[in-house]
């Protein structure tokens, strides 16, 4: 049921043919209330999409009642016209379901650069509408798949309450999100601030540390809309690790789905001096292509990623690095450790520990290896 | 002749068996004089090879004799016992050449975090010192191959002076240097102070704008000896611009050269505010996963450009920026311009124009797109 599961919402899920594969293409999420609370957080890159430049006005007041998202094109790089098109989709949304323009929020994906083809959409939505249902949750998820291969969707469940959510994104999963569309919804009764807050963080901790291929998106969004009408106000702790938790979950399934990936890396950084020093390491090994390739020829080549860490302004000394693959300390005090014999890089699951020896800060930053798969999925299909 | 075209050097490249292909792996150029000048720039990763913390040490007085390498191990990350195999090398061609080992810059590249065969180095440096000759340039050259599929040699003639060089590199083609080690001759009488700018220049503007994968070495060394035989004071502009010309044209060889790459790519970064500006941006595009799969899949794929441009700080406004792929302006103030069908990228060379309409400073950065043969040779070949 995710994004239906909360009390308060329907969803729906239809064809319009803005994809040539004929999948479904167009999502649409209400919330009846009776809070309208919303937050969310866009992509940093400057260079936005069309339908992240409208729905940053349409969060300035903390509030929306409604999402429309599409795949079959990202309206990015289309100029006025694009969007004139994301505005046109948010009109139509709010006339059908008595709103205001500015309470609805639009999310689009696909390719870039190219013109939306408007007619289109505009029939998907209005199918979207009438299909709206109680349990439309996993249509949604589905109408949003670009190169994704499942469907991303969780739930939790509170004291009293329910968090839902589903995910879109399989490539540019990187630094500041992923190209990466999430809807979540609550029937938590929080305030804006709360709401607001509890997203951040929880973004921070989780979407924002998934660093698939360094690229960064231009259509980025992830939403969460409070109904409210589960009656329970729950404690600003319960609710954001709630609310961590899930997107865990669904940045998780993003990393598992990631375009071309044989395994999933998780990089710990440890004993660091700060955090931001831990992330900062983190993110250059998980950038580092040469790294990457290592490990999906299943060598444990630890001279890579001290290399990478030396690339980087945080708080070591090189002749005090520790490395290991999957426990197994095959560099100590920035010599070699323990035979690499011992590594076994089989299973899909790796996770490089570096000990920075340098405080007690830690973080963890998520990505894949680089393959054959990916150079075949990003050489011939265009975004 | 390379590297011995200037009059007052000698040098060799003999095989010493680091190598298990059984090919040269020892190179030795010397100075003899009567002006001991040099100067040198190093990799600026903080993890550095036990010969770049030598060298740096000799090159404090801006004064070297000669300079030994060795291919078929980078002496990198190999602690105590690494550093003192580095010095000993220093020591034994002192001895050999009446030198002292502070006058004897080492340089290695080959597989990091491993010992490197003390005695096979000893035997080759010995082999070296007798094979040295007026005309070993090219043998040296062939000697510090690794990956490279051909040596790297360039010469260029000045009014009454000449400048020789050889490099390698082939991966890890990157900021502040590759993985690459260059050795550069002249005869022209120069000051230390003439050297180091010169050589400093010719660095930035040639071998610190390659980047073919955003991998920082940890060896990367460019080594300037200057004889003082010709007699010859060459004005400051004059011979920095001869430097300069032929450190581009190495440049070129190393990129053309790199791993798996099927195209050279020119980022062509125009009307910054900064040339800073244009050298970021110019960057971020190199480094780009998306950006460089799409050329290798011949896609004119202006969108995952606009996106890199929107990762940087530098001054542009997103709705104005044009790009043209070799001359086609694809993109026209953020939006679709001329159609991607004009745009032929089977050629190897591709010229990527970005229009910042900032300024007036322009830089240009070489990349190479992201291959299978990449992955393959990366995934295979532990560096």
């Amino acid at each position: 049921m995710t994004i239906t599961a909360p009390r308060g919402f329907r969803a729906a899920g239809v064809t319009a043919g803005l994809k040539v594969s004929g999948k479904p293409d167009v999502a649409l999420v209400v919330n009846e209330g009776p809070s309208d609370v919303a937050a969310a957080v866009f992509t940093t890159n400057r260079c936005k999409a069309n339908p992240v430049l409208w729905s940053e006005r349409v969060l300035d007041d903390g509030r929306a009642r409604a999402v429309v998202l599409n795949s079959g094109g990202a309206n990015c790089y289309t100029g006025p016209q694009g969007f004139q098109n994301t505005h046109s989709a948010a009109e139509q949304v709010a006339a059908r379901l008595d709103l205001g323009a500015v309470e609805v929020v639009v999310c689009s994906t696909g390719l870039i650069g190219e013109q939306l083809e408007a007619d289109k959409l505009r029939t998907g939505i209005d199918a979207a509408v009438d299909a709206l249902s109680a349990d439309g949750g996993p249509a949604a998820a589905e109408a949003i798949m670009t190169t994704d291969t499942r469907p991303k969707e969780a739930v939790r469940q509170g004291n009293g309450f329910t968090i839902g959510g589903i995910a879109k994104g399989a490539g540019m999963l990187a630094p500041a999100l992923a190209t990466m569309l999430v809807v979540l919804t609550t029937d938590a009764d929080v305030d804006q601030a709360t709401a607001d807050a509890a997203l951040r963080e929880a973004t921070r901790l989780t979407f924002d540390r998934l660093d698939s291929d360094g690229c960064m998106s231009t259509n980025d969004t992830v939403v969460l809309l409070c109904s409210g009408s589960s009656g329970v106000k729950p404690g600003p702790n319960e609710f954001g690790e709630l609310l961590r938790d899930l997107c865990h979950d669904l940045a998780q399934q993003l990393l598992g789905d990631a375009e071309g990936a044989d395994h999933d890396i998780a990089i710990e950084v440890v004993n660091a001096a700060t955090e931001q020093d831990a992330v900062n390491v983190g993110r250059a090994i998980a950038r580092s292509n040469l790294f990457k390739t290592a490990v999906f020829g299943k060598d444990p080549n630890w001279g890579r990623i001290l290399a990478s860490v030396g690339t980087t302004d945080a708080v070591f000394e090189p002749d005090r690095l520790d490395v290991a693959f999957n426990g197994v300390w095959v560099c100590r005090n920035g010599e070699p450790g323990e035979s690499r014999d011992k590594v076994d890089l089989n299973p899909r699951e790796v996770t490089v520990t570096v000990d920075l020896k340098a405080g007690l800060a830690a973080a963890t930053i998520w990505t894949n290896d680089l393959t054959h798969a990916y150079v075949h999925e990003n050489s011939a299909y265009s975004t």
